[in-house]
């Protein structure tokens, strides 16, 4: 218990420092000073700086991949597939802004070993939407997504709430999620007005994988 | 002449290391070295490293803006305006990749006053968006905008080329800016084939602004 309360404040601590002042900006000391611990203790409990790093990466990529599969799982409609992944990932992005700050801007900062690690997890999050856009495609209810650009831009377009949302704005972590399934559907080429996607599930699923109310 | 090339190696060099680094992660000794001269020297050509960055910024949202706004002067359809918005904005952050990212990164790094500077012009240049968003609202070709979401949503995926788009890769940059005024001009709901916007006015804007040939 003792190690995991340690192991949790590293990680919030990197996690901030990280996010506030890039990897390159943050010292071993300053990190330890953070997490209340010698730099030795540091070391101890979480490795070097760059495992560190890759730790916080791999758990925030594990936990958006498993947020997606268990949204897509048994879902038919690649409308309703693509919408919950928007919802969930522009609400992952905004309740985890720092986190997923860190995964989207410190990539460079791996060595080639640790990076593929950690490009393979993602590679294998992008899939299911990869998948989801096929599938409309191929349902004729989105238009085609030539060298992967529609998935890109869509991924890029909610990652970026990351950088502006905030939970003291008009906008619930719910009306977020709905307004992003909306743009990425439209984007897709569903339409001007596509289905909402099942919001209840998708609410279920955040407070389940990040302990987070919508 | 000689205080003008080394101001352009200087900047070089310190959109170079920001990007790579971040601007916290970068400190005096090495971009003095970096730019060839002694720290004194580079205090004396660039003032403070918060102010080489803040100058770096200047400049970059500086072209982004005049651009812009040589884009979308005497236009008067809201589809036309913000397809053009959107292919400048993309080719801009796939051409300037590096400059781009710093701007997007680093505004945290400014202090107050130069923060609010940065920011003022980074809301005249967004000011063009919201504008074509509400003309196109007006028009009945784009559905609302609540709380400016669609802008923010469709700023984030066009300035996200930067972290993807590669000159190497299968899309040339004129191809890339098309495909954004596309993407955008859907999820600003103007159904799923939009009219591409007059390619021939970017590319001459790009080149003119950025010196880039498209």
């Amino acid at each position: 218990m003792a190690a995991n309360s340690t192991h949790t404040r590293v990680r919030k601590a990197a996690v901030r420092l990280f996010a506030a002042k890039g990897y390159h900006g943050v010292g071993i000391r300053e990190l330890a000073e953070a997490a209340k611990l010698s730099s030795a203790s540091l070391y101890h409990y979480m490795g070097t700086k760059e495992e560190l790093l890759a730790d916080i990466m791999w758990d925030c990529l594990e936990r958006l991949l498993s947020a997606a599969m268990l949204a897509t799982t048994d879902v038919q409609d690649p409308q309703e597939k693509l919408g919950r992944l928007a919802a969930l990932h522009a609400i992952a992005h905004a309740a985890q802004a720092k986190e997923t700050a860190v995964v989207d801007n410190e990539l460079r900062a791996l060595s080639p070993k640790l990076r593929r690690r950690i490009i393979k997890q993602r590679d294998a999050y992008e899939g299911l939407w990869a998948e989801a856009l096929d599938e409309g495609q191929q349902a004729g209810v989105f238009l085609p997504d030539e060298h992967g650009i529609t998935r890109r831009a869509l991924l890029e377009m909610c990652s970026g709430v990351a950088r502006w949302y905030s939970p003291r704005g008009p906008l619930t972590l719910r009306e977020l999620g709905s307004r992003y399934a909306t743009l990425t559907l439209r984007a897709a080429g569903a339409g001007p007005n596509p289905p909402e996607p099942d919001m209840e599930r998708c609410r279920t699923i955040v407070r389940y994988t990040w302990g987070t109310k919508v």
